[in-house]
């Protein structure tokens, strides 16, 4: 039998079933919560049941949004010819503070067996339906650079087949990185990669 | 104007007061409740909304409990002269997990005037009143060994006065330590604190 209250214990156990938080830091976060003068549980709480609140996803890219299409799929002035695919919204929220001005699509996830996340899990009948209805030239695959996102964008490639150009991001030197600490796989795709000066 | 709905904003922003969730993580967490099969927002939620229901404190050693009393302070088969004053809940936890057998006190925090803790905001004037029923001959003060821990102890002890021996926990070695590695204040505590072989 536990020293502590079964509705200590089960806020213990929740926050242990997010990424990167054990056993140690459910507990610290959880008494942390119950005597801040900054959080409150109610808050946290209240926000979190709150959250898929008419939370809606674009009815054209699936990002996040309160209306039927996102604003940028709204944009007349944004270039719809091409797609920026990426794994999840902030890629999206990122992507925004660059020059990029074609629109995205919002897989929601990448192939991953272990965790249960076939293409089925992805939105990826809803990109295939958007090539399905033309207009597109250019496919761009914007899944990160592991072993789950070479996967998934190897299956878009295969899924797209001749219906636009497929690109991916380019690999290499991130910027102000030190060539003495890259890893080997990056230094061969940077050779490779290389372009005119 | 951001990209992200407001209710995704707000659970991202009540991440963020938590202690070591900073702006990243905490947009980490709400996507993976946002599409993760194991966890999701309105559990975690739900939790935290009962997290305070029902919650009561010991009217004894303020131990969280469902019960006026706790289990601890209405075990007569305990040694209830001996009380060994701790910063939180969890340290009750860790302290059943030896062979001691007195009572507790939790303090709920520790002097801190930069987070705004004052002798008024921990459970001292409860302290006070239990040592002032009687029956007490030993406070054992195992506050953390650091500069709030060691203020705290200090204030504690000055409160208590002649009213009943007032130990610490000894500090030194902890077990599996290596002393190559260990700090010159440990190492110091350790030589003050030696004992015969």
């Amino acid at each position: 039998m536990s020293l502590l209250p079964p509705q200590i214990l089960n806020v213990i156990e929740e926050f242990q079933k997010l990424p990167g938080i054990g056993p140690k830091s459910a507990e610290r976060l959880t008494f942390y919560l119950l005597r801040s003068q900054k959080a409150s549980p109610e808050s946290l709480g209240d926000a979190l049941q709150n959250l898929r609140n008419e939370l809606k996803y674009c009815n054209a890219c699936q990002m996040v949004t309160l209306t039927e299409t996102c604003q940028i799929c709204a944009d007349p002035a944004r270039d719809h010819a091409t797609i920026l695919v990426v794994e999840d919204p902030l890629e999206v929220v990122a992507f925004e503070k660059t020059s990029y001005r074609g629109v995205y699509h919002v897989l929601h996830g990448v192939l991953s067996p272990i965790d249960g996340m076939g293409p089925e899990q992805l939105k990826l009948r809803e990109l295939i339906a958007r090539m399905d209805a033309g207009g597109i030239k250019e496919v761009i695959i914007a899944t990160n650079p592991d072993v789950e996102g070479d996967a998934t964008a190897s299956y878009i490639r295969s899924q797209i087949g001749e219906k636009a150009r497929v690109t991916r991001l380019a690999h290499g030197l991130p910027m102000g990185a030190d060539i003495e600490f890259a890893d080997q796989v990056t230094l061969r795709e940077a050779l490779e990669g290389r372009r005119n000066l």
